[in-house]
Parts: structure tokens; sequence; C-alpha cells
């Protein structure tokens, strides 16, 4: 039998980590509905080929998957590695029963081969949405993503955060406007600034055929951040016209200026946002953690115009991306997040004696059909061990049944009061575990 | 590029199929917290070799992962194919951490190559609840887990159900009572009887080396059925003594009574109930929908004296596992589960023309506050096709902003009102997207 041991990689949560994940689900799932998206899910499995054919180097990366029984050495199928492929497969697959403008969120687990390391897992959950269009999209969505994000960040114990976004409209017809050929590849070049600094993103280009003027610009345009629509007079004074710069200036300006209305404080658009992936065309998103800077960004998303192609229809699309196991993985790591408790139940119903376990029993029946989770003591133990049992898992009180009169018992406390399970019920409080960031 | 197409046994639904699912899953969630029971999920693989150790002839049914870019062409991973396993796995590799007894729920999805028909995936969600303790684990446990089920299943839009429970150690104890020397071999002989008939096993128990004595006595027994303590009555008029049967008798009574007492009519004692897996020892359960006993079990599990060992200690465990997939599998098949819209919005909020786009957006941002979910018109068409994106989604409600006071209209009745976003609130039906059986 093989050795019990963790899988690198694999990460797995003891009770109480799991009820902070699940409260952050909780949040994801309910702020996305209130946004509109309904929720989908896949399959875990794509055929290879399908997989294969995204580039960015993921063909290594993904995990085949074979019946054991199957004649043959090769896997036909691969566990999906992100959430975009198999949801522009599944528009594909059901275009004709879907309603467009389809907006919608999933909430599922991807896996990837890399190397594990902090905050990066080859099992791991993220929470998408995405709206999805036939043959054109509107702006006007592009404005939307940040409002949902800020929305969900804001009722995450993570403390403050910050939406960076910049248009890709922007940035390639900016290049294209002071004579750049190669868009994508100064894109990837200028999406290094974070990591390696300007100097050296200013010898790359150098490298990759720019002139001292063109990296110059480029690196001056990606100097410029602003919380409002003054980035626009911003780049126009760096003095480059190009109808596509024009289109991204106006889009960013709108994605500012809405979130300027809604969401103060919690946007800026930042001009070195590039997003490495090739397919986005329009507004980029970033998020990071204000004093987690170093976490780098959390959430990833964009605008693609050809999210989805059946080579008739094309299907554009803007979505973003929330890492969910790796915002839990670096806050986790850095010890800032528990929860009250490791079970739901906020009551332990005593047992007196054995003969008497189905009046315990009767009791918690109670107070669960008024929504109030609780357990029966495992043992008719002593009451002092009974109030263990309670005080090791979290639990706050413990009843007990009394033929004089039930009482219950607030353990932190030691406060014991006369409670009817028909008419007692908790501090809103404590009905479900606390969770909280360390030091809160 | 591979051709776009479903992969047999690996279901995917439609956004309303998922707020079924969705709101099944809430249930469940709901129901196993109320009692306790605290949440985990483990990693989808586990070691081939751990896997494979299960018996069932579970080893072709395995789905092996590797990534594609190892070399080498031997899987040493396979995907889970039930929760048990994992489960054991983890409580062995945390016993150092775990508070024993350990109640907990899991909620996700396994992979078992077999071939797909209705009601069986390859991929699919079962529910599992079990308590597990170190060394030894009360009786009363037991007692505890139709309570559970019952709960679920009485939220469910599924009609009535009735959970049929027996024990292995009554079954075991009447059996070496009456001479029989194999009782595995007997116990899955007996537990063909549904699917052909008491003269088949009668022949397979004598061809099986049984007296027509001891055939008859075994079929005898399967016979008795009782929604009350009554059976052992019955069993004992058999004639039959064993100290295991009697065991037997005295737990599967208690569970009998507390289900009379909390769960009245929910539950039988039926002594044909054996489960095939070997590794049950005490009360075994299944579950079935009364009118669709063709359709078999969809909740099943018991007691067994070692869910888990390392050797020195063992873990005593009793669980139920909910088929979620399957029972969706079957009632979508017969298409008896529908939800009233397939989107979480309860309001479209119009957009009169798109420089008033600010507006709705504002309007929508006021609902969503008060946890109303809604959306965002996609263009500022005519009013009729902005009402029309609503009906298609089933979204019962268009709001209209207007300069004279805003008007919001139930789509349904055609009954438009004033409404304030700071104060309208839907009626409660229509909050949340209704789950209904067809017909009801």
């Amino acid at each position: 039998m093989s050795k019990i041991a963790p899988i690198s990689g694999f990460p797995e949560y003891s009770p109480a980590q799991r009820i902070v994940e699940q409260r952050f689900l909780d949040v994801i799932r309910e702020t996305f509905e209130l946004h509109g998206f309904a929720s989908i899910e896949t399959r875990s499995i794509e055929p290879v080929e399908r997989l294969s054919s995204q580039g960015e180097d993921a063909d290594k990366e993904i995990y085949g998957v074979r019946r054991l029984a199957d004649p043959g050495t090769d896997a036909k199928w691969g566990l999906h590695f992100d959430l975009t492929v198999p949801f522009a497969r599944y528009v594909l697959e059901n275009a004709g029963t879907l309603e467009f403008p389809f907006r919608r969120y999933q909430i599922q687990k991807s896996w990837r081969g890399e190397r594990p390391q902090e905050g990066r897992y080859r099992e791991f959950t993220q929470a998408d949405i995405d709206v999805v269009d036939v043959g054109t999209l509107p702006a006007h969505y592009e404005a939307e993503f940040p409002l949902v994000i800020a929305d969900v960040f804001a009722k995450f114990p993570v403390g403050d955060f910050i939406i960076r976004v910049n248009n890709r409209k922007l940035l390639s017809g900016f290049y294209a406007g002071i004579g750049i050929t190669d868009v994508q590849e100064t894109l990837r070049t200028v999406d290094k600034l974070d990591k390696i600094g300007a100097e050296a993103v200013r010898a790359l280009l150098l490298e990759r055929g720019l002139t001292d003027e063109q990296a110059d610009a480029c690196l001056r345009l990606a100097q410029i951040e602003a919380a409002d629509a003054s980035f626009v007079e911003q780049v126009r004074l760096l003095g480059v016209t190009h109808p596509l710069l024009d289109e991204g200036l106006r889009d960013l300006a709108q994605v500012v200026e809405i979130a300027a209305a809604h969401i103060p404080g919690k946007l800026v658009a930042d001009l070195k946002i590039a997003r490495g992936l090739d397919y986005y065309t329009g507004t980029v998103y970033e998020t990071q953690l204000v004093g987690r800077e170093e976490w780098g960004t959390i959430v990833g998303g964009g605008r693609y115009d050809a999210l989805a192609s059946d080579g008739k229809t094309t299907y554009p699309g803007v979505g973003v991306s929330i890492g969910v196991t790796r915002i839990l993985g670096l806050l986790f790591g850095a010890g800032e997040l528990a929860a009250s408790r490791s079970v739901p139940s906020v009551v332990l119903v005593a047992v007196n004696d054995e003969s008497h376990r189905a009046g315990s029993t009767a009791i918690a029946t109670a107070l669960r059909r008024r929504g109030i989770p609780c357990e029966v003591a495992p043992k008719a133990d002593k009451f002092g061990k009974q109030i263990r049992y309670a005080d090791r898992r979290g639990i706050p009180y413990v009843w007990f049944p009394r033929d004089d009169g039930d009482q219950v018992k607030d353990i932190r406390s030691g406060d014991q009061v006369a409670a009817d399970p028909a008419v007692w019920f908790p501090p809103a409080g404590d009905l479900r575990p606390q969770v909280s960031r360390s030091g809160d």
C-alpha cells in the first residue's frame, strides 16, 4: 500500500480552513448572481487536441486522462487547465439553445502540471465570469466587470484592494502610431516591467529592433497611471495619433468614469498593464491586494473579440477570473485568515445518560427545524468532558436538558440561562462560524 | 481541431438545469450543516495503488492521470472513483489534528470508467456524510443517519421517499445460527433478490452448498419488512439464535424506534437489504423514491468497523452517500424537474438610450445592495425588444427608469407600478428561481 502523504501542488484544507474557503466561494457566488450571471459547470476533461491548440506552452502542463483498462498508451482526454477553453467549447456546442448575450459564471477546479510554489498549484479553484455575444459585443460591458470584482472583494476579509485596467487597443494604436510593426512582441516585452524593471525592458525593446525614440515612448506610456480620465490628456501630450488609439482611450475612459461613480478609489488606469495572453483585444484587468503587491495579481481578465468561433460565427466576450486557491494559499501561508470554529454547529446538546439520548435528539431536532446547526454529544460523559468536546471544536453553546427546564451555557463567558428549544436563538454573530483576518 | 461534441457519461447541464442542481446541492449542504457535519474536500487524485487495493473490480474502471510531458507510460495517479477512499486516507493523514469523533460531509465529483447508462455516469457528484471515531464508535450514530436523509429528501421537490434499513450483524448472526459458513457469499447472493427474484436466489444458494432448509430460512428472513420494531418478533418466530443476531436485532430496533419518533412513515426495516460491499458491519441503508422503485436506490451507506487503519489504530465509521448526479439524471431524463427561469436575475433594468446607461447601472447597483439580483439591458432597443430579452430568460420584472418616477412591470401579468429602487422588493417567491416537479 502506498504511503499516506500529501501530493505536492494538490492542496487539502483542514475543516476550519475549508470554512474560510466556503465563505469566499459563497461571497463570490452570491455577488455573481446579484449581477445576473448564470452558473454553468463543464465536464473536467476535454479532448487533448482542443486543450493543446491553445498555445501558451500549455501542452506540457496538461494532465492526460485515460482508463487504465483501455489498450494503447496515448491519452485522448486531458483535464482542463482553465475554465475559458471549456467555456468556449460549451458556447459552440450549445449555441443553438443559449440566449445571447450570455452572462455565465463558473466556479470549478482546474489542473495544470506546472512547478508548485506558494500561490501556484496543480489543482486549483477559479471563479470566472464572462459575457459572450454573437458577432459583436458592446464596449459598455467592459465597464461592468470592475464593479463585480469590487463588490466581491469588498465582502472578503482581505483588506484593501486595487483594480488596475488598461486597454489593448490603446496600446496597439499607440505602438502602431509610432511605427512599431510587431505589436504582440512589444506587448509581451512591456508586460515584463514589474518583473525586470524599466532598464531591462528598454534593453529588450532595442534588441528587438525598436529605435531609442520608440522604446522611450513605450516606457513613457507605461508610466501613466490615473484614477480618473486625466490619463487621456497625459497620453495626448505624448503626441501620438492613431484611430485605434482613439478608440482605446475612449473605451478606457468609459471604464474609469463608471468606476469613479460606483467604486471610487478602487480602480486606476495603469498603462503598463498588458497581460501576456494573445487573445485580449480591448480592456484588460488585474487586481492586487494593497500592501501585498508582491503577491502579484489575484484576478485577471479582459476583452477578447473571438472567445470562440465555428468558422462562420464569431463569439466576442469579456470576462475575469478570480484565483480562489491562489488567494487562499497566499493568505493561509501568511497566517492571515481564521474561522471562529471548525464545525458548523453552534450548539452541542448534552446527554445526561444514554437512556435519555432520545430526549437530547428531540431538542436537536427542534433547534434544526428553526435553522440552528447543532449536534448531540457522542457520550453521556461527565458534563466537563462534554463541554470540552464543544470547546475543542469552537462550538460556543452547550445545551443541558433538565427536568425542571432546559438551560443553555455560553462556554466562552460561562453564562448559563434557562432556554426553550422552541424559542431560543443564538446571537446573529454566532449562528455561522465567523471568518476574519487575524488581528481583526 | 477536434469536433465539438458531448463525451458519453460526462453530463453537462443547461443553465436552467444547473439552477436545479444548485438548489439540490444547497439543500444538501444546509441540511448536513444543520446536523453539525463539517465540510472537507479532498484532492481529485490518489495513488493508483491506493485506489486499486479496494477490490470491487474497481481497477479497470479507474481513470489514470499523468502529465503528458512526463516520460514513461504508467500513470502513478488516478481520479478517485468515490469519496470514501480519499476520506479514509484524509483521516489517516490528519489523525493527529482532527477532533474525533469527526463528523464530515463532502460534496465532490468522482470518476468511474464504467459503461454509461441512464442514472450511471463516468463523471458524477456525490454528497457523503460520515462519522468516524478512534477505536470504537457507539451504535447510536447508526440511528442518526436516517434523520439526516429524511431532512434532505423532505426539502427536495421529488415526492415521497422511503429509507430501507437492515443490519449486517443481524444477517451474519442469523446465517451463522443456521450453520452457514460462507456468510459473505450468502450476503452477496441474497442481495440479488430484487434483480433476479426469490426462485433464482434459492437456486443459487443451493448451488453454493446450502441445504433446502438453510435456503428457505434465508428467504423467509428476507421477506420480513416492518415500519416498527415488530420485525424482532417475526425474526424470533423463525427460531434461530445467535449472539450476533441478538446484537443486530437490538441495534436495528433502535434505528427503527428513533425513526418512528422523528420521521414517522419514512423508514422501514427491510431484511432483504444486504448491500454487496464487504466492508459494512452494522446497519445498512438504502433509499428509494416512492413510485419510482424501478430506479433503484439513490442513497446508500452503512456502518463499517474499519473505515481506515494504520496498522495500530482502527477508525470505525458510519455514513451515507447521496447520488446527486444519479437522482438529477433520472429526474431530468423523465422530464420531471424545472426551474422557473434560466438566470438568477429577478429584474431587467431597461435602458432608455445609451447616453442614459449610467442611470440604469445606478438603479441596478441600488437593487443589488438590497440583495436583488438584476442585470441591465444590453442595448437601448425599443422597450418591446428589451421585454423580450427578459421574457426569453424568464426574468419576471422589467424596470423602466423615468424622469417622472421609475416604474416596474411584472411581464407575466402586465401589471406596471411606480417603484423606488431604494424601497421596492419582489415577492419572496420571485426573488430566487423556483425549482419544481413538473405538474406541481
